[in-house]
């Protein structure tokens, strides 16, 4: 049965259906990074999305859609982490995909997507308009092969294999939480998140009135500018890139994540691309995880002082590490 | 009762001593290092002290000698692992450290010593004469007070301690190992590691016949050079001192470790410095596990043509990474 809604059934159904394919991850504690929060006594729970396999997150919705899709034959524009997701999900469902990917996209991306995981790859100029025209064309000349174009975050299929991790999360810290902060871009595992936060709360007294926060870089805040004024923003990605360091979440919302993130999500908190920066040091130095400076974004967020400010009754905080797809020679221009 | 001998019984007793203390690691694979492997079909299976307290697996020894000492006082020279050890034990059991450091040593690292964990630090000179001097100074002024010299490895305490990784490695592997890869600098993790799969032999017979293999940096190779020779050579590391990246190696043999090295250990392989970058840089960037160079050289020696040559038949290898503090300034200068 396909799951057309993000609801926490299909979320369930998702898990369910995923999890002989993907690793549950760890949860990771450290005290020097508890006694980094600006409130006293905080304990962050990490879920160390980047030892998921690819080294993100991203394989939990590839997979429940791949494994609910008839198709044969896969496409996406990414130079990310949905490219690796999708190139890794078709070659263990014995399906395949051709991949849409910048000319510009990092040599160690390209190899994974094309040589590690044996997917196919179409190169393009790299704008947004370019990429997809790339796609399009891709998906004119295989129609009739019944190609499908996966979404890296507005489809219903992925934001529900992405809600997966906040189900683990809670299953897994042995403690009540009182917040869970994960990092936006198009916010595809925010809703997922917090769709299945919601939906946990109805199944046990434990996991009720948990706070769920997005988290965003001051420089793509597209989140929290459409969260604060309710409507959706557009930026116009190719003409003003962000220049955010995480450049996982440049993305904006979606016509699927945005509305259950409105409904749903506590508050969005900004940090700034030098927060982004200690947080993304201490966490590598400290917890000895590899992280990217997308999941540096979140855990930046719950050592912030608005964090505290807002929320000082929040000691058990959920913290999703989202990713850790960063190339290790240009770690210290990040971080110094 | 204090354990004065390295002995599987000593190992499984000091497991249970300290198994409250310590972290249990997990183990990790990854399915692009298996590929990097000489021999098709390699597994590796790799044990992660980096993500062990301190960031390494030093706690274990110390943690298992101050539960059995009834000093309140204790001391140590070292610039690394063993001072954050040594710290942080006497922390968790409400005793005092002072810490001889070379004045030279990292801020990061007498940073953890003195304000994360609370030890008190007396800097000397950078040589070995000095912290040797420093030390001695120590233990005759605090005589009376009944202080104790808590020696990074040539202890049976520290040697049975270290030990209890390959209980939980060889526990924790779902699979029949063929050989294990760990690093030695003083060899207490290789003493104590060999002395417990052999006696895990003796309990069940998928332990049997485990190749337990040393691996040591070419720049340093003390104990490559005293195996294969029969005889301890003393390098004098203050005049000529080793110059690998792999720091936490550079320490000679002691005497309790080196016989049972000798007696039990199936061979010492040697890597160089471009072999230690290498797998350095795959393991971070692939397993997204950070980890220093010293726990890189076990990586090393796995993928090594010496090992795929010298063992055909072992395929699945578990490997130590036995830890994972690194400056990350210095990392692109490490690994580049």
């Amino acid at each position: 049965m396909v799951s057309t809604k993000v609801t926490f059934e299909n979320i369930l159904k998702a898990h369910e259906r995923i999890k002989s394919s993907i690793h549950r991850t760890s949860i990771f504690q450290c005290s020097l990074l508890n006694q980094k929060s600006e409130n006293e006594n905080t304990r962050l729970f990490f879920k160390a999305e980047n030892l998921q396999k690819i080294g993100a997150f991203k394989i939990r919705g590839v997979m429940n859609a791949l494994l609910q899709s008839p198709s044969q034959l896969f496409t996406t524009h990414s130079s990310g982490n949905h490219a690796q997701a999708l190139a890794l999900g078709c070659q263990l469902t014995d399906k395949k995909a051709i991949i849409v990917m910048p000319k510009d996209s990092p040599a160690v991306k390209v190899n994974a997507v094309r040589d590690t995981y044996g997917a196919e790859i179409h190169f393009c100029e790299p704008t947004q308009q370019s990429r997809e025209a790339a796609c399009n064309d891709i998906l004119n000349k295989y129609e009739t092969d019944g190609i499908e174009l996966i979404h890296p975050f507005d489809d219903a299929r992925i934001v529900c294999g992405n809600g997966t991790v906040a189900i683990e999360l809670l299953e897994d810290v042995d403690t009540k939480l009182d917040a869970v902060i994960i990092a936006v871009g198009g916010g595809g595992l925010l809703a997922g998140c917090v769709t299945a936060i919601r939906g946990m709360a109805n199944m046990h007294s434990r996991y009720e009135g948990i706070k769920v926060i997005g988290a965003e870089p001051v420089m793509a805040n597209d989140c929290w500018r459409s969260f604060y004024t309710n409507e959706k923003l557009h930026k116009a990605v190719n003409e003003t890139p962000p220049k955010t360091i995480a450049d996982s979440l440049k993305t904006n919302l979606g016509g699927i994540t945005f509305p259950i993130i409105m409904e749903n999500v506590d508050a969005i908190i900004q940090v700034t691309e030098d927060e982004i920066k200690r947080a993304m040091r201490l966490t590598i130095e400290r917890t000895k995880l590899l992280i990217e400076p997308g999941a540096a974004v979140a855990v930046a967020a719950a050592l912030s002082e608005e964090f505290s400010k807002k929320y000082p009754d929040c000691r058990n905080v959920g913290v999703v590490l989202c990713g850790g797809n960063i190339d290790l020679s240009t770690i210290s221009g990040v971080i110094d």
